[in-house]
């Protein structure tokens, strides 16, 4: 409640932002300052100080990244007339959760940097990071099931399906080659980024009056747009830049599949993925009116067009 | 619904039973119904079909052990006449979150076997364990949320305790002498081990009526429960037997500071053992009345003097 009064201001901000960068950048600093507050209510006692740094550190180092999946809850409220208020905190939410899976993702890829910086598990050890990891699981899911008004079941089947593509990602460098088919590949980019990018639109939607188809369309959204993202992720990461990208190419990813594994060259990857933009248009129009849809659709263009 | 339904007709024999333990051997069964009810619940998705064999075998692995958290909620709720059913799915619930940390704890020491079997880890790698891992503490702790009276930040604190006393446990092979208090070994068990004791005698309310001095008085029964079972642990560890503890001896433990670390002889461990068993048992005495109270003290000296 605290944190919330705290942001209020600032969140009139978010209504005037005239692009969706503009609105990406200025989600930043609001989010950042809820995860603070988040954070900084875990007690540090004095025989376990660490699990509230390590927390901190995971969700903050190298700047914290672009707070993709809060701003495009944030987004969503936007869109559909919610007041920001009502998803701030959930929003925040989700950035722990994602947090957990770096921390996680790192030890189980033996990563040593993460945006040009130590991985958790390096600076701090493996045994205290997996104890911060399982806090920031906890205090994001809970949080989740709390401010979130769907079901309890509906959480814990999306957060499922979260480790389940976690699970297909991990298992994928042992796919044959006649398996690494679309239906694969989609199945893990819809777990291991859809389903934060799924409970960010939901988170989106606050008290406010939506009948179950626009939540249905909603989640479609949210899934198709993850998938988008890590397409474009892995297009990047073989495009591959170190500077840009912060983590050396190809690392950690060494033997997965990803989506450029469909393709020949980086050109068909290229058109496949305006085509599943084109689709994702479409299926906004279908969900959004207006100035919504507008909005929406020119955020979707900045997570392609992005070059990092 | 259809888990609890599958076991109501057992219940009742649960209030026939004469001792405590008879009461634990009858709790096993039903809750390793409930358990695969559960469990069964997780899709297997045809590109992710590890995450439940590997949670289902860190449940049942070596026979699953003593069910103690899932026998004292339902104890707690038999003593304050709460219907049984009420209680079964959130004592289940404990024991999701209580394998979580087992897959942790023993990725964490690098222990390879447990109850005589291979670790998780062991047995699947660490990578899939973890996700595992994650899908225990999320089910476990969505459904303690939505089952328990009590608030969602009740439940995040205390198990936040359960973190942070894993914390002190691991950081306790650094602690110099004079930092192994009484204070100290008291937070990290009341955390690693009372913390999923506390959530049981909370569960064990359902939706009985209880005044907060009786919940308040239930948390300190089941925190200092949970310090006293792990003291007796530690006894039983030091004292040292392969076969009966299905671990090495003190492989796990090597460097850091147990309940053994407070004494000179294991006659004064003994002697302190039976001193905090007599305080708890006057506690007791202050909490339930009758047979409950009976029922109760008796449970606590099973636990007290187990042999393994």
């Amino acid at each position: 409640v605290r944190s919330r009064a705290d942001v209020r201001p600032n969140l009139q901000d978010l209504l005037r932002a005239k692009t969706p960068t503009d609105f990406v950048r200025d989600v930043k600093p609001i989010i950042e300052r809820v995860l603070e507050g988040l954070l900084g209510q875990l007690p540090a006692f004095p025989y376990a100080k660490q699990i509230p740094i390590i927390a901190k550190y995971a969700v903050f180092a190298g700047g914290g990244g672009k707070r993709v999946r809060p701003a495009l809850a944030l987004l969503t409220a936007r869109c559909l007339n919610t007041p920001l208020g009502e998803v701030v905190d959930a929003a925040a939410a989700l950035e722990l959760v994602h947090s957990y899976t770096l921390i996680i993702d790192d030890i189980q890829d033996g990563d040593e940097t993460r945006r040009n910086e130590p991985t958790a598990h390096v600076k701090f050890g493996t045994e205290l990071s997996l104890l911060a990891a399982g806090v920031l699981l906890l205090e994001g899911t809970t949080r989740l099931q709390e401010l979130l008004k769907v079901s309890p079941a509906t959480i814990r089947e999306v957060l499922y399906k979260l480790h389940a593509g976690q699970e297909a990602d991990i298992e994928s460098s042992t796919w044959e080659a006649s398996e690494r088919t679309d239906e694969a590949i989609n199945f893990m980019f819809a777990g291991k980024t859809g389903a934060l990018f799924e409970l960010a639109c939901l988170s989106g939607i606050g008290t406010t009056r939506v009948d179950e188809r626009t939540i249905g369309n909603l989640l479609t959204l949210g899934r198709e747009m993850g998938v988008l993202f890590q397409a474009v992720d892995d297009y990047l990461e073989q495009a591959g830049n170190d500077i840009q990208t912060g983590k050396p190419v190809g690392k950690s990813r060494a033997g997965k599949v990803t989506f450029m594994s469909l393709f020949q060259d980086k050109c068909a990857a290229k058109i496949e993925i305006a085509r599943r933009r084109e689709a994702l248009e479409a299926k906004i129009d279908e969900t959004l009116v207006g100035e919504g849809a507008e909005f929406f659709k020119e955020f979707l263009g900045a997570l392609v067009d992005r070059t990092r």
